[in-house]
């Protein structure tokens, strides 16, 4: 069965167990694996390296490079091994997160797109190992990738050698899903001629020089999907506001019901607002998004989502099965892409994308933290909120405005860490309500995030707050002792309430 | 000698006084008005509204947008007879500043490229009149900009009514510097076609309905420039350092002796660093910047320089007798754009432009405030430099270590305001040194920012700050309570020393 999976002939000579390829990954080594939110991630190669370890008890600590995040089986494997000593560029596994944040981890957070034009100028070093999930690999020896694209066209392209796991387990029919595009060196590099979401501009496999395929390791697993949180009331709300600005909007003809290109980004905040849609006026829709979740199936069954692309596929385990099944009535509809592509700042300006993401906590200006709890630890990383936030035409962030039954406030003085500032924020959406601070001053925006999407609860702290900073004076006003000592006291005290 | 400036026969019937083409500017409007860096302003309009006002006493109150900073004769003689409500989307004048800092004037910082978007799709209300000052008028009644082009292009486009400042005293060798392209409608635009530095995608003027053109009033006035700090002892450490730097990149491979496109900021260290390279082995060096300042000059004069593309040229007076008798001299190797074009993400992407801004502070962790001293009061105004940053091949910060003799030291625990994200900083440099933070983790950039970049006087404070933070553990370790603790000792005392 694999056999006609590889369809360049002498490649298949190649075939190997995961421990012999394993055996290629050296002390200090940089490994490039494929994988976007856990989908179409390595699967086999990294336990092997573990267990090798485990058994040989050599010291060995790699650079480990990812599209985005990986399954439990590679970054808590590797991690709990003490394989790991750099990490880049985003993860949420629990184990990966506490070893970067004691500082076992070095971690480098970064905005989606721009990793692999870092590495393809050997701004971060040399890339050793590729190890790269593909459904089958071509005729002239490119490797057709599963259900993410990530940054394995790079890694394919920049690594000295490139392991294969075939994953037999993933469909057939994912073949014609990808467009893999690749932008040309800099500074004589072309525009990237897509125009429309739709487009297709590349190839529908990875260009990889077969002679540094060092291996091909068959596998058969599913991608390690993991049940997203259901809609719920507040998730519910959010949606409805959202969806009610934006009606707002076509009836003062600012947009149409078509709207404009859609970005979601990844968690249940994010996939409730987007379900949230099913029910709405608009129609014709489109996504030129990161990762797709099952809302995006969701809409595309009913039709009021006509095309989206993405750079991955992200599903709950039981909506994986169907979707995956039924890949032909989607092939029309979907386009997956390298996360440069589906995240680039020229494209996302260029399209003039609506970019919904989740903030941890916003404060009173609209600045965003959406990676470090408490301004010290991280959660997950930047992710692509960046790319799309900073270039979309509507720049939104969603979240609840308490967490932890009420003991936080997703609403502060100022944030404890800044990963989006006031200028890439233009909407701001808890279940209170909404503040469209476009055009608007920091005086302006405070009074209206305060009162339309803080918590009662903390409304009058916030308030206070507000007025004391406003004494001092300045375009930005803050009490700067205070300015952080909502989150002091939830350190000590395990909430901000006062 | 005007009416050979108005080729468009029709229009010179439109000739008044400025007090009559102010009369067309009511309370409550928006105003549009050109300028970039005091180059190109309207220069008589704005003052004549004000006499006006201080005539008739009547209430008025404008939002005045431009393209950049422009003339003390405009922010200053408006808001000292309290003409502004709202202010967009950069300034730098300090009686602007005192309002904006007051609560008396609305200011909405904005990333410099993003403003004509927003506006052209609706998001920042309607533009009633725009003043554009011009050097003449074609025979479609077309407007040739003069010493910058800024937001006029989009100015002229959407306003109801357009008011021209023709100023005789600019050159009419100018004629021919501008490339004016606006870029489509979205969501489905056209790639912008800008392949090369010195590529010209547009027409040398800005289309305008000539029915449009309200008035046209003769002026004959030099930009208001004002001198630059020349280099210093620490201004020229830091170019050394920089230019160190960029030859090791050369030594390494990455670069060549032609560097990419150089982007740099506005003010004296930016332009002292610039200067820098007339003594460096680098050649064939392109701009894709901003403002063009006297370095620039230099440099195109000694022909290290081969081309550059701003939007705004701004000299010290000197300069520019000598730059503009000359300018057919440069008309080869200089373009001006509209600050959409010279700022765009998706260009500053594609050239691969090396970015050098300047900062007020930097924290330990690499992250930039270029606003906000003692993050509340608003100095000019984030301007392009998150357009460039972000997107470049290579973004530098630049900062004296210390501020006001020594009281302030630039390298502190925390930013008191983030202008740009750790995300958006590799290269920090100060008089002491330079931190290459590429590819590393916030604990790594820590300890290179204090040991390369912090002023001795500072450093052990800072080693026992991160040390305490440490011991706290995190990503990004901090001691909440004391983060902004340098910045409150300095409110409070004057000084940031304990
Ligand atoms: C911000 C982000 C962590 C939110 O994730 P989510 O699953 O949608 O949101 P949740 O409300 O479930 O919050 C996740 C956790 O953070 C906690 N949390 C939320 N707000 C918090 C706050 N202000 N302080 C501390 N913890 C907070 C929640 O309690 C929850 O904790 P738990 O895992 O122990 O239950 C996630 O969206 C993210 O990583 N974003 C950054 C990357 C990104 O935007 N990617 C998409 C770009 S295309
Ligand atoms: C950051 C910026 C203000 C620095 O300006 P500069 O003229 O190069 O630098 P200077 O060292 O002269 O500093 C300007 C003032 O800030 C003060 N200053 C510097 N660092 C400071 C700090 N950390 N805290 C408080 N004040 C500080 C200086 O003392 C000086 O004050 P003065 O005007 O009273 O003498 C300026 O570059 C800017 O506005 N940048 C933002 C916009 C931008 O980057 N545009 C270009 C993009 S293309």
């Amino acid at each position: 069965m694999w056999e006609e999976r590889i369809r360049h002939a002498k490649l298949r000579e190649r075939v190997v167990s995961a421990d012999e390829a394993a055996a290629c990954i050296q002390d200090g080594m940089t490994v490039g694996i494929s994988g976007f939110t856990r989908a179409g991630d390595a699967k086999v190669v990294p336990s092997a390296l573990a267990e090798r370890v485990k058994k040989t008890g050599e010291k060995l600590r790699i650079n480990l490079w990812t599209g985005a995040s990986v399954a439990e089986e590679v970054d808590r494997t590797l991690v709990e091994a003490g394989l790991v000593a750099r990490r880049m560029p985003f993860q949420s596994d629990k184990r990966m997160r506490e070893a970067i944040n004691q500082g076992d981890v070095m971690y480098v957070d970064q905005h989606l797109s721009l990793t692999v034009e870092m590495i393809r100028e050997g701004q971060l070093g040399n890339l050793d190992v590729a190890v790269l999930e593909a459904i089958a690999i071509t005729e002239d020896g490119w490797l057709i990738p599963s259900t993410s694209v990530g940054n394995s066209p790079t890694y394919a392209m920049t690594a000295d050698r490139v392991i294969v796991e075939l994953n037999t387990h993933q469909p057939l029919d994912l073949e014609g899903m990808h467009d893999i595009y690749v932008p040309g060196p800099r500074p004589h590099r072309d525009p990237i001629p897509l125009i429309e979401v739709s487009d297709r501009i590349g190839t529908p496999a990875i260009p990889v020089d077969p002679d540094k395929i060092a291996g091909i390791v068959i596998t058969d697993r599913d991608d390690h999907f993991s049940d997203l949180a259901p809609p719920d009331g507040d998730t519910e709300r959010i949606a409805g506001h959202l969806i009610e600005f934006l009606e707002h909007e076509v009836r003062s003809g600012r947009l149409t019901e078509t709207l404009r290109p859609l970005q979601s980004g990844v968690g249940a905040v994010s996939n409730a607002v987007l379900y949230g849609l099913r029910e709405s006026r608009f129609h014709d829709l489109q996504m030129y998004s990161e990762v797709l979740q099952d809302a995006a199936f969701d809409l595309l069954d009913t039709g009021r989502l006509r095309f989206a692309s993405g750079c991955a596929i992200t599903l709950s385990p039981g909506r994986a099965r169907d979707v995956l099944a039924r890949l032909g009535d989607y092939r029309a509809h979907v386009v997956l892409r390298p996360q440069e592509i589906s995240n680039h700042p020229g494209i996302i300006r260029r399209l003039g994308v609506i970019a919904m993401n989740t903030a941890l906590e916003a404060d009173i200006y609209g600045n965003v933290n959406s990676t470090h709890v408490l301004g010290t630890h991280m959660m997950n990383g930047i992710g692509g909120s960046g790319d799309f936030a900073r270039n979309a035409y509507l720049s939104i962030f969603v979240t609840k405005s308490t967490a932890k039954g009420g003991r936080i406030s997703s609403i502060v003085p100022m944030v404890s860490h800044v990963d989006h500032t006031e200028h890439d924020v233009q909407i701001i959406v808890t279940e209170q309500g909404l503040a469209d601070l476009r055009g608007l001053a920091p005086r302006e925006r405070a009074r209206l995030i305060i009162e339309r999407c803080a918590h009662p609860d903390y409304r009058d702290a916030l308030r206070e707050y507000y007025e004391a900073a406003l004494r001092l004076g300045g375009h930005t006003p803050h009490v700067l002792e205070q300015a952080l000592s909502w989150h002091v006291r939830l350190r000590d005290t395990g909430s901000m309430h006062p």
